[in-house]
C-alpha cells in the first residue's frame, strides 16, 4: 500500500533520485519502504496546483469544507490497523498511544468541521451606511475573515498524527480555506503517506479542487527551504525544535514579501513548588511528577523540565521522593536514534556544568534507543548565572532549582525564556503570599496551571498552546483548539458592496444565520 | 509652553547635545522651538520605566483604563487653539483639517475607552472541568486576552494627531494594557510634545503608573533602532514608508527574541474602471477622482495612485475628463521639503520610464513646497513589464493603465503588490461579467470598495486598514478601528485556577457581565 511517492495534488509522483527509509527504534532496524524525496520541479508543481486550487477553495462553503474534513476523519478510520501498525513501526510508540493520538486527530478534524459548518468563526462585523450623515455620508462596511492562501505545514516528530500530515495545523488551514502542502516528517514518512492518501481520497469524494492538498517527502532541509521561499506560499506552520523553527522564521522574514510563520517550539515548562505544598504532600507530588516527566519518554512539548522551589527540608524531601519514584518507572523507547542521541548529548552537556548534582538516573541496562530518566538539582544562583542550564533537554529529564528565597525565585522566573506553560503547586492559602511570583510566571508563559501537571493538552476553545518566544514565534496565536484557525486568515472589508455580490456571511438577510456584530451590537447565531 | 524636551514617564528630560527644529512648509521657514534628541540613557530609562509600569498597568481594570483614555481626550481638547496652531505650523495643513483630525483622534480615544469599559473585547472563553470524564478528567480551562508588554509607536508624517502621539496605535496599546513609548515624528515634534503633555496630565490625574507613557524626540534613525532592539520592548507600531517599515520589521525579526511589528506602509490603491461605467459617467467619475487624487495634496495612504481600465474610446474620454478636471484644482502645500522633494524625484523617475504619456500636469507657477498634480497614462503591457511603474509616488499623482482586454487587466491585478484598498467602478449588471477580476483584486487588498473612492477611512469596527505586504507587514491585523487592539494582546489560559485568583473577566460569577463563550455557547453581555 505504501508507494514511497509524493502526492502532487491527486497524483503520485517520484521524479527524484534521492531516497530514504524510516526507522523502527524499538527493533533498532530500518523499515522496508523506500521514500522518494521531492524534486524542485515537484515542489513547484505542488505550489502551482495549490495556488490554482486556492482560487476555488477560498470560496467553498463551510458546509462543503465540513464534509471534506469529516471525510478525512472517515478515511483515517478506514485505514484501521494499517495506519496504527505503521505508526508504531515508525515511532516505537505503543499501540494505545497510536490509537489515542488517532482519536485526537479525528476529534480535531471533526471540531473544525463543526466550526466551519456553523460558520460564525468568520467574525462577521457590519456597520450599516448612513447616507445622510453630516458632514459626509457614512459608507456601508462589512468585514469577515478570509483565508491567506497556500499554507506549508511541517509536522512534528513527536506527534505523527495529531500534529503532522492531517494534524492541527492542516485541519485548521483547510477549515480556513487554505490549500495545504505538507513537508512530510522523515521519521514517519509511511504514516504520512497513509494519512495523505486518506486526505486525497476525501478530497476526491467531496469534489475539492485538485491541489487542495499535497504531501512532499524530504529527509533533509532543502524541500522545506524551497517551500518557505516560494512566492506563492502565504504562511507556514511548524512544530519542532527552536533551531528548526527559527530557521524557517528567518527565511520567511527575509523574503521580499515576508509571510507569517507560526512555529511551536521548545519549552521547559517551569513548575513552581511553593513551601507549604512541598511540606504537605511531597510523596503524592513526587509520584505525580515522576509520571509527568517520563510520560511518552519525556517527548512532549509540555514536559516539566524545570522544577523550582525555595530551599528547605521539605523541598529536599520532595527531591528525594521524586528521585526514588522516577527510577521505579520502566524506561521506554525514544522516537529515533537521532532523538536519543540528542537527548544524551544535551543531558551530558547539562551534567558537565558546574554545580549540578544528579539525584536520580535509571541505572539498570536498557535496550538500544531507550532513555534513562534523570533528575538533577542545582542552587538558584548557579542556575541564574548559567544560561546553558535554561536549555531544554528533550526527553525524560528534569532539573530542580533550589532558590534561597522568594526574591531569588522571582528573579529566576523573570529571567526565563518564554514558555508554553507554567505551573504553580501551592496550598490554597499560600497563593496570597506570593502574588509577585504568580505575576512573574504569567508574564513568561501562555498557560498557567494550578496544582496539576503541564502534560496533557486538552483540545478545547479555551486552550492556549503557544507563548512568548521561543515557546512560539508569535504569542498572539494558539496551535491547539479551534482558535488556531486565526493563524491562517485575515480580516477583509467590503465597502458599499452590492448585497447580491457579498459572501453569504455578510448578506443583509444573514442566510447562514451566523452570529454577527451589527452596528456594534452582537446578534447571536440562530442555530 | 514647548520645552523641546523628552518625556521620560512623567519627567521632562533633555540630557542630549543633539537638537533640531521643525519646519513650516507653508511659510517655508523653520519653526522657533528647539528639540532635544533623546540619548541612549534616556531611552533606557524610558523603557525601564515602561517595563516597571507594565507590572501594574496590565492588571488595571477596564473602567480605570477608560477613565485614562477619556482624560487624554479631555486634555487634548483643553489644549484648544495652541494645539491646532502648532499642528498647522508644523504641517502646512489647513485649520479645518487640523480640527477634523483632532476630532478623529478624540473619537478613537473615546471608542477604545468604551471598548475596555464594557470589557467583552478580551474574548473570554471558558470550558468547565469534568472531573469524572473517562479515561481522564477534563480540566477547567479559561482563556482571555492579556497585553504583550511595552509597545513602541512610530507616528505618521501625514497624520500628526490621528496616527501619531495619541493616535490609533497608542490608544489601542494603552487600551490593551501596554505602556507606550512614542518615537516622536521629527516633522511635528511640537505637536508631539503638546499631545504628550496631555497624555502625561491624564495619566497623573487618573493615577496611572509612572512610565505608562513616554515621548522621545529624534530627528534621525538611531533612537528608533535602539528602541526596537531593546529586549524589554515587546511590540512595535509604525505608519510610514515601505523603506522605514521594512527596516524596523527586519530589526525586530532579527532580535534574539523576535517581536511583532505592525507597519502600515505603502499602497497605490488600484481602481478598476469597468467599460460600462466608463461609458455611462466619465465626467462625474473624473470629477470625483480628481478630488480624491488631490485630497490632502495626495498625502493619504489610501490615495488612488493607479487607475486601470480596458482601452476603448470611453476610457479615453474619461482620461481626458480627469486630466481636464484635475488641473482646475488649486495646488496645495506638502508636509515638508523632504516630502515634496521625494514626490518630485519619484514622479520624475516614473516619467523617465519608456511608454508613459503625461495627460495632465498643473502648469502655472506654484509656491515653494506646493505640489503640481499630475496624471499619466500607459499601456497595459508596458506597465506589466516595468516594476518601477508599480511603485507609489506619494503625492497628487495617478497613473491610468489602459489594458488591451479583460485578461490583461486580470493579469496586471494578479501581479500587483499587496494593497490597502482596491476599488471597482462598475455598472450594477457589469459585475457579473467580470467575476475573475473582482476575485483577483480581492486577493491583493485588505478592503474592496464598490463605486466609491478609497480615500476616507471610516473609523468603525468593520473597517480593515491593512492588507497583504507591503500594504502592511501582517495582513492578519488592522490599524484602524477597535479591532486594532488585537495587535497588542495575546491569548492566555488559566487551568484549574482558583476562582478567587482569576481575573474578573473569567470568574465563575462573571462580575463584569461581559459576553463570554462558555462550553462552546456564546453568552451575550448583560449590558
Amino acid at each position: 500500500m505504501i508507494t514511497g511517492k509524493n502526492y502532487i495534488g491527486n497524483q503520485l509522483s517520484a521524479k527524484g533520485e534521492k531516497t530514504y527509509k524510516t526507522f523502527n527504534p524499538l527493533q533498532n532496524i530500518e523499515n522496508e519502504h523506500i521514500f522518494y524525496e521531492a524534486t524542485e520541479s515537484e515542489i513547484n508543481e505542488a505550489v502551482a496546483l495549490a495556488s490554482k486550487a486556492f482560487k476555488e477553495f477560498r470560496t467553498v462553503s463551510g458546509t462543503k469544507k465540513a464534509a471534506f474534513l469529516n471525510a478525512i476523519a472517515d478515511e483515517l478510520l478506514a485505514l484501521d490497523t494499517i495506519l496504527i501498525d505503521m505508526y508504531c513501526a515508525e515511532s516505537g510508540l505503543p499501540k494505545g498511544r497510536a490509537e489515542g493520538e488517532r482519536g485526537r486527530t479525528i476529534f480535531q478534524l471533526r471540531s473544525f468541521a463543526e466550526l466551519v459548518k456553523e460558520g460564525s468563526w468568520v467574525e462577521a462585523t457590519i456597520d450599516m451606511g448612513v447616507p445622510d450623515r453630516q458632514p459626509i455620508p457614512k459608507p456601508d462596511l462589512r468585514k469577515m475573515m478570509i483565508p491567506l492562501g497556500p499554507v506549508v505545514v511541517f509536522g512534528a516528530s513527536n506527534f505523527p498524527l495529531a500534529y503532522s500530515t492531517a494534524g492541527g495545523d492542516t485541519a485548521a488551514a483547510l477549515a480556513a480555506g487554505c490549500p495545504v502542502i505538507v513537508k512530510s516528517h522523515p521519521m514517519h514518512a509511511g504514516t504520512g503517506e497513509l494519512v495523505a492518501s486518506a486526505i486525497i481520497k476525501a478530497a476526491e469524494k467531496t469534489n475539492m479542487p485538485n491541489g487542495v492538498f499535497s504531501n512532499l517527502n524530504s529527509s533533509g532541509i532543502e524541500v522545506g527551504i524551497q517551500l518557505v521561499q516560494h512566492s506563492e506560499v502565504k504562511a507556514v506552520g511548524f512544530t519542532g525544535s527552536i533551531g528548526g523553527g527559527r530557521a524557517l522564521f528567518d527565511l520567511a522574514s527575509q523574503r521580499k514579501e515576508p509571510i507569517p510563520v507560526f512555529a511551536e517550539m521548545g519549552s521547559v515548562n517551569p513548575v513552581i513548588i511553593l513551601p507549604e505544598a512541598a511540606k504537605n504532600k511531597p510523596e503524592e507530588l513526587a509520584k505525580t511528577y515522576a509520571g509527568s516527566i517520563t510520560l511518552g519518554t519525556g517527548q512532549f512539548c509540555t514536559n516539566p523540565g524545570l522544577l523550582l522551589g525555595i530551599k528547605d527540608d521539605n523541598l529536599s524531601k520532595f527531591i528525594q521522593s521524586l528521585s526514588d519514584e522516577i527510577v521505579k518507572i520502566e524506561p521506554s523507547c525514544m522516537l529515533h536514534p537521532t532523538i536519543i542521541g540528542a537527548y544524551e548529548a544535551k543531558k551530558q552537556k547539562a551534567l558537565s556544568q558546574q554545580g549540578l548534582t544528579v539525584t536520580a538516573e535509571y541505572q539498570t541496562d536498557v535496550a538500544t534507543n531507550f532513555a534513562r530518566q534523570t533528575v538533577v538539582t542545582v542552587e538558584g544562583n548557579t542556575f541564574l548565572e548559567n544560561p546553558t542550564l535554561h536549555q531544554e533537554v528533550f526527553g525524560p529529564f528534569s532539573m530542580v532549582v533550589q532558590c534561597k528565597d522568594a526574591d531569588e525565585l522571582e528573579k529566576i522566573i523573570c529571567n526565563l525564556e518564554g514558555q508554553l506553560t507554567g505551573t504553580i503547586i501551592a496550598d490554597d492559602e499560600e497563593t496570597k503570599k506570593y502574588p509577585q511570583i504568580i505575576a512573574a510566571l504569567q508574564n513568561r508563559v501562555g498557560r498557567i496551571i494550578f496544582n496539576g501537571v503541564p502534560t496533557g493538552v486538552e483540545v478545547c476553545p479555551s486552550m492556549q498552546h503557544g507563548g512568548p518566544y521561543p515557546a512560539s514565534t508569535d504569542s498572539r496565536f494558539t496551535a491547539v483548539g479551534i482558535h488556531s484557525i486565526k493563524r491562517w486568515v485575515r480580516p477583509f472589508s467590503y465597502q458599499s458592496w452590492p448585497n447580491n455580490l457579498l459572501p453569504d456571511e455578510l448578506k443583509e438577510e444573514n442566510p447562514l444565520g451566523i452570529s454577527r456584530v451589527v452596528n456594534g451590537i452582537l446578534i447571536p447565531s440562530k442555530k
